[in-house]
């Protein structure tokens, strides 16, 4: 289903052993594909999209944020294949989003490991690249506005944006700015060079991280 | 310098043109070699550190924060290279640590533009391998106790830590905690699949937040 055939096959069966069903698991390769994950996707952004350094990385951003990742996980029907402890099986681990997530990350990192970087384009391409052409990039050009239009939809209040520090000289200031969404209990803070970048910022990390719920 | 000619100079020219000088500048670059150099470290990390996929983590976010390449981009001496509009050039742009830092990571991504993967990683393994194999993994273990006698070498008062949000199911719980320094008027969020977690992380971003001044 991956269009590649493992020369280690162990590889493929420790990226998908979750920690609760072993301590021969898959955090290290998680860690490594997320890696993998992020520059393939940076490169395909970079040689495909004609937009600018902050849309890329919104772009980029929307692409590997968990819930993509347990969408095309989902397609692939990388679940089924999931190695869990008896806890997480009952609870229905397979379906979590957050393991699914995990579990795609190690296997392009055993991907990585096995055959290196060439394959692991292949296979990021074939998982990644339409998904990166549909994307419109004016669409997520404000996350403030997805934010909003999003929490409307549930019938939420509007989010609160907070300037709560500025640091450094004049020619450097950072802003780091706290955005509320009251109703869900969620606050989020993030960080720009402009009290403009860091609002952004920070309606992204709220976005990714009310969006089971919204 | 670098150990790297390039077939195409106008690509090294660009890496070190910063935004005050020209349109066709560093950012793009930049957004790639940050995602190149990110790959690339997690990925000596992953075949020489014996770590756990927290401490290449932690390990890895001390190698690439803004402070440490600054220092490397210090050591080659870039700064003198880096083409600066008439206002950053008068207040100093060519020490500044951001500047440089991006400047560094646009000129990874223009070596990796210009000869693909690797000789990026010949580069990094340059200049970041030594680095790697001298941090100490202990010493990274435990980013509260390094914030708190960073802080009491200066005399500061400890860090404050508060769960200020908590959110998900049983499985799938996260943390965020505020650290603050009331002192340094500074205050930073971190979220964690654990209260302990997610302290370390906020630890970590307020070290790096505050590393110009303790």
């Amino acid at each position: 289903m991956l269009g590649y055939r493992f020369h280690d096959r162990r590889l493929l069966e420790r990226a998908l052993t979750h920690k609760s069903a072993s301590s021969d698991n898959n955090e290290r390769l998680e860690f490594l594909g997320d890696a993998v994950l992020g520059y393939l996707v940076a490169e395909m952004l970079y040689s495909e999209a004609e937009a600018g350094e902050a849309t890329m990385t919104l772009m980029r951003a929307s692409l590997v944020k968990g819930d993509s990742l347990a969408e095309i996980a989902q397609e692939i029907d990388l679940g089924r294949f999931i190695i869990l402890g008896q806890g997480e099986k009952r609870s229905g681990g397979h379906k979590r989003a957050s393991i699914l997530a995990d579990a795609l990350e190690a296997v392009l990192g055993a991907v990585h490991t096995d055959g290196g970087i060439d394959p692991a384009r292949m296979l990021v391409d074939g998982l990644f690249g339409e998904r990166m052409r549909e994307l419109d990039p004016d669409s997520i050009k404000d996350p403030k506005t997805s934010l909003q239009e999003r929490l409307q939809g549930k019938r939420y209040g509007l989010p609160q944006y907070e300037v709560v520090a500025t640091a450094g000289s004049e020619h450097r200031r950072t802003f780091t700015v706290r955005c509320n969404v009251a109703e869900l209990e969620v606050t989020v803070e993030a960080t720009g060079q402009s009290r403009r970048g860091a609002e952004k910022a920070a309606a992204l990390a709220m976005l990714d991280r009310i969006a089971d719920r919204v």
